[in-house]
């Protein structure tokens, strides 16, 4: 399926309205994130991946053109025009893996006008979700300390795409793998998988289910707590007694603290070192909460409140002109005020930390490590991400995060993203125009 | 793309288990909502067309064969059963649009062991979002008093195919369209958009921007809160002065009470009836507040909140084996107990409105209308939904909605949903057998 039309209606009228009015100038958009969601203290990116493909292939097919002359709105030139359409301008992006903070610009695009514009909805709809995504997983793996997690979301996920880019996310921000065979598939991760309460309850008893999965898999993970845990984990050191080997047993339900430090004894007592599997409503602040009342956790499975991102289950991107070939752009509405002109972010560490930002024009000259880089010039792809590099790319980022802002809490300290002195004085600057243009109007 | 093994990997597993001990014996398998998310007081079926086509179609291709061999899980045997797969089973279901409560059975397969349990991932992955987002719309439609309502949501949904269905579901539900242009197509619902704030920054003032705008279409709503909403709307005033036809104004940030009042008397006053149209982080709260605090709205555009059901991002439903030749199946893990065999829910309405509903075995007389219908029979499809017989089919399940659920906060009366006789009985023999199991083993 081509998804050149997943985009809001206006982007093609306005589109129209530029053919018409000869108003296909150069134009420069960026997208960047308004404010925090609840609780988060850093961003990550991600999708950039995704972003990439789909301008680089955004083309309209015959019976996209059909459809939009059948909505009778559009004039047959223009119909004429997308169906030549190619993307021929400039992306910049700050990579998948990389955090960001508020205010900055995530991707900044270069392109005439229709070219620009037409890209906003998918762009926004792509990057918000799986930016939301890496920023909630990345709070996962600081709660976790360590403890492998993997995704199990797809039951829960926002449909078919969603399941799939959340776990190509989460692997992305330090998960081990996902349950999602097609997203095995198709990203090339490890999948993981045992049984469900009903494989158990297709059997005689708990132990007949054991046995005839041992029969299957070598050092398989058992599901225990299908009746009752302790007994189910019983039934596994007997089998474990007898000779079997099992890798691990799997917790999807009751008092995880009290249950996981129970069976691990049970074990251990026993002389058998098996893993334990937590599943089962996880998210950060339950991770954090039974790992520091004692809990014993070799691996967790996190589904649904990772999956949708549950406490903050949207990330507010949007899209918006900053420069055209008549100079710097500003919307005033009161709240959403925007940075004017072609912007680049500068980090600056200390001893390998994060120290701050700086957001400036592109073409100043700043200190500091330019986020934004080069993925496509003049309609040509220039970087192509990989995903094994941006969860090394990511790993290594988290490594700099100050330790102030590795809290799931909201920080008291916020990171310090400052503004250079050239784009206040633009901003000032474009602000009093506005106000004297609504006066005088 | 085939998305058949969009599934759990332990669906694999356990049917490659049953697979090698015979296990794969006619069993029946229920999907049902667990509990009300915040504040719902009933849900709505939806996405049963989505599931009948992916079951109907079910089948793993050469590619989807040669990946599965890679994980070195399953021999060679299996392998081939699978290539061979067919779905041949019987599916029952709660239409799409009709209304439902939490541990009523919403779906119910009854097929080989192997067909019935590899279909759960991709089942629940549909249905929860779907049906999430139709209950979160028929919240938004009972706050916005008959003032249509329109889609906007596809930059903040999660993915591509999120943003398809959220337009369908959402049309399904009463909205009178989406801003979404490729759910336009697929759909064949009607499509709404003019321009954002960036197509007016795009020209030197805000009123060339109108006037180029009216160049190209008869009749548009036009965005006037870029710079100064009142200010805006006197530009619209004087260009409908001049004669312009304008259908109405798009008010999108600021004081929505204070603003609509204000703008729709300005045109008033000068005797031009001017639609209103109100966007900007809408949801049923707000609707209902600005509403209540006297907004005057022609249109709402809802997007974000309602995309992402974002006060209550997903939908607890759960798949469970119910029934095979052994008998009647419970799972009795704490606060997960699950009602055993086929069942069928019948609903009692009183002068026309919806009185209380009943969970029965599939084979006891009830009185009332079953509300699970048959989808396929033997594998085969008796019946295809049609999205426009659907929306009806809401409004009709709507108009029957007791007064004391139409609210948009908790009711304070549950809605009767009762369990036959026979049924409890059943659910107490199955219960006490476990808890004599888990003492003998």
């Amino acid at each position: 399926m081509n998804i050149s039309l997943l985009t809001d209606l206006y982007e093609l009228t306005m589109a129209y309205s530029y053919f018409k009015s000869n108003r296909n100038e150069i134009s420069t958009f960026e997208l960047f994130i308004r404010n925090f969601p609840e609780n988060r203290n850093f961003l990550v990116s991600a999708g950039i991946d995704d972003i990439i493909k789909i301008i680089s292939n955004f083309h309209f097919e015959e019976e996209d053109i059909m459809y939009l002359k059948s909505l009778k709105l559009f004039s047959d030139d223009f119909l004429d025009y997308l169906k030549n359409f190619k993307f021929k301008g400039d992306v910049w992006a700050i990579p998948s893996g990389q955090i960001y903070f508020p205010n900055e610009p995530v991707i900044r695009i270069t392109a005439d006008r229709i070219s620009a514009q037409i890209l906003e909805t998918i762009i926004l709809n792509q990057f918000n979700f799986q930016s939301m995504i890496a920023s909630k997983c990345a709070r996962i793996i600081l709660a976790s300390r360590n403890i492998p997690c993997v995704d199990f979301s797809a039951r829960r996920d926002h449909g078919i795409d969603s399941s799939l880019k959340v776990a190509k996310v989460s692997y992305m921000c330090g998960f081990i793998g996902t349950s999602n065979v097609l997203a095995g598939k198709i990203y090339n991760i490890p999948v993981y998988g045992t049984m469900a309460h009903s494989y158990i309850m297709s059997f005689e008893s708990e132990e007949k289910a054991f046995r005839e999965f041992l029969k299957c898999f070598k050092e398989p993970v058992i599901l225990i707590d299908t009746y009752n845990t302790i007994e189910g984990a019983r039934k596994v050191l007997d089998l474990l007694k007898e000779g079997y080997k099992i890798r691990g047993v799997r917790i999807d339900s009751g008092d995880l603290v009290k249950l996981t430090k129970e069976v691990k004894q049970l074990f251990l007592n026993n002389g058998f070192d098996i893993k334990i599997f937590v599943s089962g409503d996880l998210d950060e602040y339950v991770i954090d909460d039974i790992l520091s009342r004692g809990a014993i956790v070799d691996f967790f499975g996190v589904g649904t409140k990772m999956g949708t991102s549950s406490d903050a289950p949207y990330l507010n991107g949007v899209y918006k002109l900053v420069e055209d070939e008549y100079g710097m752009k500003i919307k005033t509405s009161p709240g959403k005020i925007t940075l004017p002109g072609k912007k680049q972010v500068y980090r600056i560490y200390e001893n390998g930390i994060m120290k701050k930002d700086i957001i400036a024009f592109e073409d100043e000259k700043i200190e500091g490590e330019p986020l934004l880089k080069k993925y496509i010039e003049n309609g040509k792809v220039l970087i192509e991400e990989n995903l094994e590099e941006s969860r090394k790319f990511f790993k290594e980022n988290l490594s700099r995060l100050p330790e102030y802002l590795r809290t799931i809490k909201k920080s008291e300290i916020e990171y310090n993203v400052e503004i250079s002195q050239k784009l206040k004085e633009a901003l000032e600057k474009l602000k009093l125009e506005h106000i004297s243009d609504t006066k005088i109007n």
